[in-house]
């Protein structure tokens, strides 16, 4: 008998929040759990040791960024994605189709695939459902993505439709690809399919019920997060979370602030992505119990408290406000380093407490209590 | 009865090479020893827990750079550099003359002192001998060094003479100031004087003389490795170290290749300071067992192997060669760190084999050994 892939363990009492569990080959996850990307096969300034130490279950690989380089043959070779940036946990790889819209050049897109040009150097290149299920075997990442088309906002109804119906096919046509093809390495994949449809309840309800009919051990919700109000991003992902399967795993993708995190797990999703604790980090931009500080401010020249005295992180339990500062005026390294291991460990302590409160139904009061001393910056 | 800062423990049998201990209120110092650059207080990409990990016993920090940014005075506010920089071994902090004369603008040289404009911000300051001193007590490392004028390659004689005499007054006045003004922090501080005179093996043991007739805890070699040929640097060595005295400890300050550094301990030189390992490591170079290798080169894009099989450092324990050259071509800050780490533990532990060949009386047929292995690229 095979271990299940995902356990819900408890639904909070009168409420959506979900705690669970998540069994991969590379060990458990346990949601909601937010994932620190790493988009070349590096989570940003931070060796492995870093992660495991800010709590880092499993982390995010691009596959459009590994594919054009080092390139997926060469991982495939190291014994895969863990072996290569020597991560033994669980790791997550896109499907690459975000990038190709965002970052590649000269997209051609077909009922076939999309066609693009490296943003590297301009070599031509084709992701199909299939080339992309290819790729992420070599790769060889716990859970892989289908590859989808990521619609921008505002995106007009019949676009839309249009989108995701080609998302679909591309979906069953990735798990095809996937059941034909073993894994390359030794140890299981799992399988996502994304939901798409825009800012439309219908295209998004015709795009949960398409995906759950073709069935995927988890299910992810796309295309948010790309310009529309957060009030409809939130009422969007609620649509999705309320179709999808009570007993597989949601992951909204791409997401977000800690807030977005508090009300999306609010609404029963399970997973997350997002590069904001890195990135703000290197521009010098923090987070704390209280909200966020940007350390590098002249403010802070003469504080010698850590960024959150509350923080048990390695920056936090052994330099000030003050030496952080110093280090971003002087232009050091180690001054990116600290401020995104505290962000990271900042977003999983988040994670870790949304959960605690989930198990002991109090959720609800949870999310109240962040927000009285969460100050958002609107 | 107070603990003897320096313990000489051993002379290699028939030879000059030296084992010793070195005492501060931080913790021992086991000599040959190494020096990480910390110049900005920080070891360029490295925190203090890689540091430790390399096998670091002391890190130094350059006072031109701490005084100009953040400023000694907020360091003393914090509590001195060890607690601001969050590093409880010993440091050494130089006396900024060599930073003033390579990287500061307009100097103005006089017998009070040295006039110069920050490279910053082109602000103007004076550092007298007392100034350095007062602020090195600010800073508060265990080792502070003299102020020193360091003359450039080639110099001629009557410059060499008037220099390095000029330069034994400031040892002298450094001394009287430090001598009437007790440490800002809660530490005992040690003072060494600086060996200057050029190329001129006249200057050179005159300054010996008047640097050991006012009486210092240890005794730097400086004014070297400034463009002379290395047979001179090594002949120039030897007599300042044959004339120092035996109980004290000898520092060759900013040197070197890891072969200087085993050339000097022949010498009988006890301490070094180098930014090769941390700036080479950036710029993708490390040092192996059998030479130095361009880590991110085309020919390791496929090599598997760590970058030195037989060490036992993070990087190589965890991470190929493939991967780090991958990180250099992704512009990935943990491509600096991975090499700035293993070359740093490679320079702590060529100093430890050499300390432990010393004990062991086999310093000469180490050093045949290091050099039958190790491939110097003259």
């Amino acid at each position: 008998m095979v271990n299940k892939f995902f356990t819900l363990e408890h639904v909070n009492d009168g409420g959506k929040a979900r705690a669970g569990r998540i069994l991969t080959d590379h060990g458990e996850i346990q949601t909601p759990i937010f994932m620190p990307v790493g988009t070349q096969g590096t989570v940003k300034t931070l060796p492995p040791r870093d992660l495991l130490d800010a709590g880092a279950q499993i982390i995010l690989g691009n596959t459009y960024h590994l594919y054009l380089r080092p390139g997926d043959q060469l991982i495939r070779e190291t014994g895969g994605l863990h072996r290569f940036i020597s991560w033994q946990r669980p790791i997550l790889t896109d499907s690459g189709g975000y990038q190709v819209f965002s970052l590649a050049d000269l997209r051609k897109l077909t009922d076939e695939g999309v066609e693009f040009q490296s943003h590297f150097d301009g070599s031509k290149h084709l992701f199909t459902p299939e080339k992309v299920i290819e790729i992420e075997r070599n790769l060889g990442a716990d859970i892989v993505m289908v590859l989808d088309e990521c619609t921008a906002y505002p995106c007009d109804f019949e676009y839309a439709k249009k989108s995701h119906l080609r998302t679909l096919e591309w979906a069953k046509r990735s798990k095809e690809f996937m059941r034909e093809n073993s894994p390359v390495h030794d140890y299981q994949q799992f399988l996502f399919g994304i939901v798409q449809g825009s800012t439309y309840d219908e295209l998004r309800r015709e795009s949960v019920e398409g995906l759950t009919g073709i069935g995927f051990d988890g299910y992810a919700i796309g295309g948010l997060a790309v310009g529309e109000p957060k009030t409809e991003m939130f009422e969007l992902t609620e649509i999705c979370c309320d179709h999808l399967p009570e007993d597989q795993p949601r992951y909204l993708m791409g997401i977000g602030k800690p807030e977005d995190l508090v009300e999306s797990i609010g609404l029963g999703v399970d997973m997350f992505d997002c590069v904001i604790p890195t990135r703000n980090g290197r521009n010098g931009q923090v987070f704390t119990r209280n909200g966020v500080l940007t350390v590098k401010n002249a403010e802070y020249r003469n504080d010698h408290n850590p960024i959150d005295e509350d923080c048990s992180c390695y920056s936090c339990r052994n330099f000030s406000r003050a030496y952080i500062r110093h280090l971003f005026h002087a232009g050091e390294v180690l001054g990116l380093q600290l401020a995104s291991l505290h962000n990271v460990h900042y977003y999983l302590e988040l994670v870790r407490n949304a959960r605690r409160a989930i198990q002991e139904n109090r959720y609800q009061n949870w999310t109240k209590e962040f927000y009285q001393q969460y100050k958002t910056n609107q």
